[in-house]
């Protein structure tokens, strides 16, 4: 129990915070020593009923001397955007291994955060060594990673399925790539507000952000792509915790299902948490819902070569929590299902 | 069109503001005249997209002298408490009918403001003279009504089946009647908060204010009974709208269902928003959603005398807006139904 | 009264037939004369406890001597495609006027039956007959229309936009038009199965009859386009009802948000129910849930040209009875927004 | 791993069989050997997508004889009432513990089966070996249990808190006790019905088989109580798993909340799973969701000492899988919450 890395979460009072609070508390390397947030000292268990007789830690007012104390060999910072950017730098220091949940450190091109994030990135240098951890991609660097941008859910759930195909080439990038994404609420976060309001959002559903989502310049970074060729709709569904994103594409001449299926099948071999969908049955939220996975699937019009992908995560683990417990794995050298069985 | 009574609607931005303006939209014998509330003036189809095309009136800064100004006939209040407490007296006097959704004038003991509203009743006078509106029991003295004192939602579930049961005394109050009731969320309003985020109400379900909800001093009030033979339990719903109440009490001796229907069938024979449910249906909350009516029904364990009596309300209409222009209509002269068939 | 044209809805237990019952019974120029099923005979306030206290009709099995006894002017079929298709020549010879809410005389070109429909057409002949009933483009051809085919849900929400847009060619289609269409669970009707349970829709999402859904043809028969040119992907949302369909497609060089918006704005000008957003409020399902309106908005980047429109309807309403009754409201004569105020 | 006990799952297509699936998937001293259902054969994730990648067991026809090559050490029915009546026996020959999650052997009176369970119990004689598992009381007897009863979902949330009370008679059963409890819908199971369908439980709620439901004799047994003093009226929650109950009962004199907090924490001052929640927060579904735990706690009006206790529990987990799995650790001798960390 003793040699256990001790873990601090910062931004503990969220949903991301709860949830990777939750899985640390039952990982076997790894112990949670320390849980921060922007509010006053409380109960962890009292701010999330549900850690009730699981936990007797304390949330405490975020400080770095504080975190510095715990000697921590892993900080993850569920916190916003730019409270993220400012003190990665200082908790870098402490020599712990840094997961940044935010968007802070995942953009390249630090001239895309005015007007995305709404501020002036102060570190542009650190953006070129942040690793962005989709670690079915990027197991290799991961290892010993000192910083690692965890990716965005919408991001994730496209990036997992498209990645292996952008890079053989089957795709034909003349015809805009359409990502129509699902997310359920709490992927809006836990501040109350009139669109997370529960009226404004059961039996309704609607599309926000049109050409404007932060997550678009992720996307498409992750595609390599010029941004003209990627169009992503974000909408907001009346469910707790999932996405589901259908994208549409057309192939390249001569190419079909086989061959995305073959790509999908070499690309996750080994990857314990991506499920391709070979059938006939496709992809949904509830298979997913409270998983670490990432499930895949296609159909293709075989004349027209117009394929249409199906993609499912629960946006609060694959899309968020678990996918920084994996990427802390793997930076640890520990099994990357380590966990999360 | 010209002879039709003008009416103001304040507290336009909410749910039961809203509900109610859609209503006198469609109303043969009334104009919905003034809208007011207590933010910047802004077009109604605005503030509810529901109305695009249906008004082009605007939604004003709540002030005396615009609304005296406009010379209605009607004024309805779906404002907070405290405000309709204060608004009212000023508000006869401009020689309307006025009905007020809020609490401020349902109680006749004004001493028990300060407990259950946290406010001191500047009106103990008034308190007297309002009508307790629930419009089957009251018909002839609403008529020419001044001030309406419309029911609580809960309340309406639960005194409308009730009252005729208390008034014939079949009841046996030495065991407290038990009303375990649950709610969906437009009854917790619509201002954003913990409580009424999507995440934190749907797939959960849970009890508040036990024993405590102010709605208990009303109903205790409604059915004539001391405080302590009346337990009022409210849960909150994961649904928009619609209020279901079970409601549990002995009978007297050789009181059976028979006897409960046969006094429901008496006191509702002319009310066209009560339905009794008479075979071995018992009501639901979709059969009344979106309607202006109370479904009751009951089954009785004909050995012990214990009885169980299920109603149903949507809590926005029946439990509001309907109510409140149910009791317009009889003030004014008009049929029961005008605006609600 | 004595003057009002009599009805018959056949397949009244339906959801969709629930909802043209409902807009009967309040119709001013028309009387519910006749309900019908595959069923036994029940009172309609059973089937349908929703209806106590509005209806003493019962629903009758089917047979079309009883129908015809009834000397009814309008004829309703909320009935399966193969039984609409077998019935609808008999039920002309009454008289009168019928309207089919089923697939079973919408495509012009019969060989399309057994694909989509699994059946083999036996009257193509009526086929070229039936009006295809969007009334806000063909109000004219309405009027004494004696068999009119009411649209599908999902092709109401996608042609409404799109057809004013195609009529003036404003629309690339080298770029094939996608229709990511999602849809309440009252879409896939009251048969209980698998797909329909609680538990398998509720905190889920999914996407359905991938490239083969039987509204595709409709759909490209109403825009006049190669099948090539659509792809139509609908998807099932935890909700009971409503339709929000999110259309991308490439304008023409010089085409920009201003022009759609004129076309549409000219094109429904004289449109009761048809709404369009020029703001920057897009449609939402709750704007229209349980109410007539087809509400349409869209976004442009007007460096690429690529336009997303986003259309709502209710499914059971404008995508299925009130749009029924809109189209037996011209075809009689009547003001259009008869029963639907 | 290969000293692991074998465990068999009959009636594995339904939610507790898939639920204690996924739990026996993860259990580290048992090995799920076989999977049975009344269905044809079929892999488990096929049948349950959520499974994909967690096991390639395929689901078999029940059959004694192939369970019987097994060899199982352990034999979980979560199968028909009748059903698991008659096969119990045969699989008791096994040598296996079997643990029947059927009210098949919840009640020790035969004579009641007929009324509530709607056939004749063959084989009373067994109804007394049976032990009625709630593991939180008869620990020492579950050890080397041969047949074990699992309680039912409702019994389970109501016998927790009270058993301890009315262990010590601090309660007076002068007055009713009234359980009020509501239920999300994997209680009614997976077959689809008209009171399973999306449309008829979204945005609704119900009470259902009022004074007749058959959990009533359970929990009348498991309180000790006569008949007549004890009312459960069970509710159909629009969600997907979860119970909470409100129960109503009177103190005797000169008890009150403190006396029911220390109750609790006596008798579960060793129970991983049952969490007594002491301040002022309530258990919410929410909590319990997804967990092994029943949460409980109390509000209690001491002038008249009435009581309302609220708990709640996951109704596919400590209602039926979980339970099950404590069962079975505890039969074994394995730690309690061995799987279920």
């Amino acid at each position: 129990m003793n040699n256990r890395i001790r873990a601090v979460v910062a931004g503990a009072t969220g949903y991301s915070g709860r949830e990777l609070i939750r899985l640390l508390l039952r990982h076997p390397n790894i112990e949670l020593a320390g849980a921060f947030s922007s509010g006053e000292a409380a109960p962890l268990a009292e701010i999330h009923p549900q850690l009730t007789g699981l936990t007797q830690l304390d949330c405490l007012p975020f400080d770095r001397a504080t975190i510095a104390r715990i000697e921590p060999g892993l900080i993850f910072l569920a916190t916003p955007n730019e409270f993220s950017c400012d003190v990665v730098p200082a908790l870098l220091e402490t020599g712990a291994t840094v997961i940044d949940l935010s968007g802070a450190y995942r953009l390249r091109d630090a001239s895309l955060y005015p007007r995305y994030y709404g501020f002036e990135h102060k570190r542009p240098d650190l953006l070129g060594q942040a690793i962005y951890g989709i670690p079915e991609f990027v197991r290799e660097k991961l290892r010993n990673a000192r910083l690692i941008a965890n990716p965005g859910c919408y991001p994730t759930s496209i990036l997992v399925p498209l990645i292996p195909l952008r890079t053989e080439g089957i795709v034909d990038v003349q015809q805009p790539i359409i990502c129509d994404s699902k997310s359920g609420v709490t992927g809006a976060g836990k501040s109350p507000n009139s669109t997370t309001h529960f009226v404004e959002v059961s039996e309704s559903f609607r599309a926000y952000n049109i050409f404007q989502h932060r997550h678009t310049p992720e996307i498409v970074q992750g595609l390599g792509l010029p941004g003209e060729s990627l169009i992503f709709t974000p909408h907001l569904l009346p469910i707790n915790r999932g996405i589901l994103s259908t994208i549409y594409l057309r192939l390249k001449k001569g190419m079909g299902r086989r061959e995305i299926l073959k790509l999908w099948q070499s690309a996750f071999e080994t990857s314990p948490f991506v499920r391709v969908f070979e059938g006939s049955q496709l992809p949904e939220i509830k298979f997913v819902a409270n998983t670490p996975f990432c499930d895949i699937g296609c159909a293709v019009d075989e004349t027209s070569g117009q394929a249409i992908i199906v993609s499912a995560i629960d946006n609060l683990l694959k899309g968020a929590a678990s996918q920084a417990l994996q990427n802390a794995n793997l930076a640890l050298g520990f099994d990357e299902r380590a966990g999360m069985r």
